[in-house]
This record gives C-alpha cells, sequence and structure tokens, in this order.
C-alpha cells in the first residue's frame, strides 16, 4: 500500500452549527494537489466514490466560472451537481456554491484552502455551510464521508501514477 | 407620505445559528419589483441606505452571472460588493454569494423569494447564510438592518414615479 494512502479525512460536525469541516494531508505538493481540482481532465479521475464515474458538462475553476457534473454509480443513476466559483485563488483558496441535482435549491458554500506543509507535503481544510441544519444533517448522512474519502484516496493513486 | 412607504422590514437573527431572515411586501406587482433587482440602471437607483451613491462596475442578474459595485457615503469613501449568482429565476427566486470588499473572503449566501400576494402586491423573503456566528453578528452590527430598510423605501419611491 502506497505510503499516501496512510492520510485519514478528518471530518467534523459541530454541534448546532449548520457546518461540515474537514481536514486531508497529502504527500504531494501543493501545486500538483491544486491542480488536480483546477483540470477537468484530472477531476473526472479521482472526484466521488469509487465505483462511480463522472462526467463534466463544464467546469471553469477560476473567480466568477461555473461547473456542471454528472456522478453515475454502478446502479447507472446519474447524480448532477453543480455551482459557481466566487473565489479561486491559485495553490492557495477556493469559494463554491455547491447544489446537489436531487435537492435543488439547497445550495451550500464551500470555502477550500491549501496549505504548503513544506517538505513536498501540503493540506487541505474545507470548511461547507449548509442553508438549515436539516441540509447539513442530510449531506453528513449522505454518505459523504465515505466518498470524500475514497475520492481524495483515488487522489493520492492519480498523483503517485504521475511519478511512476 | 406615500402609502407604499407604509410596509416594514421585518428582520430576524435566529438565536444560534448564522443566519439572517426578513421579509418585506411592496404594494407593487412582483413583474415590477423583481425587474428593480435585475437591471443595474434601476438598481443604482434604489439598493442601500439615503444619502449614498451607488457605481455598477457589472452586474449580470442571471445563472452563473457575477457582479461587483461600489457604494459611496456622504463621508466619500468607497465600499466594494461583490458576488455570483448561482440561480436566478425570473420573478420567483434567486441565490447570489455576496462578499463585502472590507472583510475579504467572508462570503455569505444569500436566498431570496419573490411571492406574488395578488392585487398587485408582493413580498421578498430572504435567508442569508454566514460562514460564522461573527460573521453574521459583525453584519448584523453593521447597519444593516436600517440600509436595507431606507433601500426598500427608495425602491418604493422609484416604482411610484414610474406610476406618477
Amino acid at each position: 500500500m502506497n505510503k499516501a494512502l496512510g492520510n485519514a479525512l478528518h471530518l467534523t460536525l459541530p454541534e448546532g452549527l449548520p457546518f461540515i469541516d474537514y481536514e486531508r494531508e497529502f504527500d504531494f505538493p501543493v501545486a500538483e494537489v491544486f491542480r488536480a481540482h483546477a483540470e477537468p481532465d484530472l477531476i473526472v479521475r479521482w472526484l466521488g466514490p469509487r465505483g462511480y464515474t463522472m462526467e463534466v458538462e463544464h467546469y471553469d475553476f477560476r473567480s466568477g466560472g461555473t461547473y456542471r457534473y454528472l456522478h453515475t454509480g454502478p446502479e447507472g443513476v446519474p447524480y448532477s451537481f453543480s455551482g459557481v466559483f466566487h473565489t479561486v485563488r491559485e495553490n492557495e483558496f477556493a469559494i463554491q456554491t455547491f447544489e446537489f441535482g436531487g435537492y435543488p435549491d439547497v445550495v451550500s458554500i464551500e470555502f477550500m484552502t491549501f496549505t504548503d506543509l513544506g517538505g513536498g507535503r501540503c493540506k487541505i481544510s474545507g470548511h461547507s455551510v449548509y442553508p438549515s441544519m436539516e441540509a447539513r444533517d442530510g449531506m453528513a448522512s449522505s454518505g459523504m464521508e465515505q466518498g470524500m474519502s475514497e475520492g481524495y484516496e483515488r487522489l493520492d493513486e492519480l498523483l503517485a501514477e504521475g511519478r511512476s
């Protein structure tokens, strides 16, 4: 097993506040991890749970850009996700809105900080803000943690491939 | 005094949750009130407190559009505001992000519902979601309520002008 796969996702649901916070370290440089979020050709190779395929309709990772993509699981049902990028600062920070097509108009806003840890390592810190406690709790019980966890493992694998 | 000015802004700060909720009725049809939010030439004539001038850098009120404008008060200091429109449905609903240039990266997401009340009247219901309690409380104590209240009175006056 690749050493990189040893980095765990730490996800927190603050009591009584409609937030989801998370941290994940990577044994790869911040520029590589950021680039894997920025380029649609790369993101389709890791975002989402194992066993899902991702199809990007559009994905314009810049301040003011928009995105829309589909995840299709083993059962063949496509799930759509869409939003706008409020802020994107290369290798540093992004703010985006996020809407799951299954819950139209229940839109969250997500803050993602990329931190260079030195020594070719980095960290992603996320803060997701939901429009109600119900929306936060629904997202938390949707399998999100496992999906994110698997997605970041796939990202480790993708970046490790780039080295071999 | 114009009858339309009798409609008060009702603003609520839910205890312990980073939200600001508000309602405001208008003695004007929903299409007129929505249009005053959609067209930059109109919005500069009412948005913001009395005594401020508004200058739009860009304002593209459609799903996926972006905006940026400046408010300048009597003391001559310009305040910038910017964001993206996640959703815009004509005469119905809008979701937008909102950032005050004085607090960069502290971005809220705002949900605004336009309801036809019949008889040529309508209501705006707003739900604003902040990334922390501190951000919500800071916004609430910034003079926001008076600024919104005066802005909606100016909107009443603008729409009344259109009739005379």
